[in-house]
């Protein structure tokens, strides 16, 4: 069997080769990936915006299932062969956010993929606290998105969306169209406004309304909605300054905004309107272990249309392939790697 | 007796003169103000920037204790001699706010002594929902504090504010103090910031911890202050950029950041920094009602230092002088009116 590797070596530069894997350390569990999803994160990494952060040459990826191909000496609990996805996120347990039960933004978070070597590699040693079981039916290719969903997942809980909550999602890209889909599972009626044509028609497609701004007053087309009433909660996840712009017009009296998109520079936000609306501004990131587990529970259940999603199925070696179209913004939600 | 009022004619004039009061609708009662607070509001429109929102020439006042001087025909339970304040709030009761029980940002919300006429008068008719009965024991010049401290006590709440909590107040003018004092009495522990001697001074020696931020590294001095967590919760009383650009950094994983100044343009907020420690950011806007009822039973039962707040006690001809002083940034907290 061929071992291979991708290797980002520095801006938009990725070397796939043959590699030696190691062992799995004691506590650690050797995954096979079947499928990795490409993130915006990635994507980041490839575009030498995330340099100062990771060690070259880096291995990328941290959307996976597989199966476990090798277990750790003090390992128990899971067996070679089992299907399996990781929740790539390894705590300190020191700290004050650790102390709080936060690990999951643990001042000093390894996050797997990103601080240590990903997915994108024939075989992965990761540590067995990350390793969440799948059951032998599993879809490695669904499960392969647990992760972004559980993204999602802890976006729509600490956004406080209800049933019967009119949301807005704000930009709807695989993040923001999975915002949309758990927003729904829970009952929330959803609009969703993006102005790439491609992403507009699969969202359309989904049965979710849709608005692209550039084309239709979006605040004017919320407040019709709602009556006047503004959104419940509106998910920010275009990192634009039209989108923040936007986003404190739209919510209703105490409404939330949940800040998903990851900003550069600060962007100006309006807040003579959150303080008039007493609008709640949230940061989210990543997920807790109650958002893998729910995801896992999403995917299990066949719940969310990922066969949508998967835009297309490649294997590891077009791996500079995938990254360049993702950068050019072809007409793609989801990439999977296959290794 | 004399009756007068002071009228706001435009930018930076006010004029005090005799007139003739309404006698009061049925459903308000009349008011004889014992004192009034100049509010930051008020020096707002003394300085013209809410000219647009206000109708000339204009009866400021909206902070203030009295004794009832007549009862409009359908009032019941009060009477005349009766010492109150006033909660100056009146909603429209149908708006979308108002039908969630958010009638203290209601969407078309009237705030007397700005959107009608307020207390810088010797009678002022306000509608009897908006009236609170004092003890006949009251110190009416604490008492005309409560609407301030209504502010504060709303603050701290929607802050979730607790015993033990590391709390940061970045600007110490009145609603600062207050919202330190507050936040005080619930056992939060206090670090004041403030540029202006005097504030710091006065907010030393009411035994708060203070912090010149351009004399020290406020960050470092809080982070040496939580062991490294950062605050609890932080309030933004400054309303200025180099305001903004310090509370995402002062707060711990998952804190909490209460906008409680009124900003002009929307100033750059560090959406990378609320992301990543999953920070909140909260809007609030005057008080409920259980908030009044908190400040008068703060006052009520004297837990607050009021009288080191009160710099001085004017009669309403000097009201202009007032405004001047507090515009020119002099040596004060708190100026009452006398009417």
């Amino acid at each position: 069997m061929n071992t291979t590797a991708a290797y980002y070596t520095g801006s938009k530069e990725i070397v796939v080769k043959d590699y030696v894997p190691d062992e799995p350390e004691p506590l650690q569990v050797q995954v096979q990936p079947a499928y990795s999803g490409i993130c915006g994160t990635d994507l980041h990494i490839f575009n030498g915006a995330m340099d100062q952060r990771v060690d070259l040459p880096h291995i990328m990826g941290h959307e996976t299932a597989g199966v476990i191909s090798a277990l750790g000496t003090k390992v128990n609990g899971f067996e070679i062969g089992q299907p399996v996805t990781i929740m790539p996120l390894n705590a300190c347990g020191k700290c004050a956010a650790c102390n709080r039960g936060l690990s999951h933004i643990c001042y000093h978070l390894e996050f797997l993929g990103i601080d240590t070597p990903g997915s994108f590699q024939s075989f992965w040693n990761v540590p067995v606290h990350t390793v969440h079981a799948l059951p032998n039916t599993a879809s490695l290719s669904h499960a392969a998105l647990i992760e972004p969903i559980a993204v999602a997942c802890h976006d729509v809980r600490l956004g406080k969306v209800k049933k019967g909550d009119h949301v807005v999602v704000l930009g709807c890209g695989p993040i923001g169209m999975l915002v949309a889909l758990v927003a729904r599972s829970v009952g929330a009626e959803v609009t969703i406004s993006e102005i790439n044509k491609y992403r507009l028609d699969l969202a359309s497609s989904l049965g979710f309304s849709v608005v692209n701004p550039n084309d239709e007053d979006l605040i004017e087309h919320v407040n019709n909605w709602t009556d006047d009433a503004g959104a419940d909660v509106v998910f920010e996840v275009t990192g634009s300054a039209s989108g923040t712009k936007t986003m404190t017009e739209l919510v209703c009296a105490r409404g939330t905004i949940v800040i998903v998109a990851i900003f550069g520079a600060p962007p100006p936000v309006d807040l003579f309107r959150l303080f008039w609306r007493e609008i709640h501004i949230v940061g989210v990131r990543v997920y807790e272990t109650q958002d893998f587990s729910q995801a896992i529970d999403l995917v299990n259940k066949t719940i969310l249309p990922l066969d949508a999603l998967i835009s297309d199925i490649r294997p590891l070696d077009e791996v500079s392939k995938s990254f360049a179209d993702l950068t050019q913004g072809a007409d793609i939600m989801k990439i999977l790697v296959e290794a």
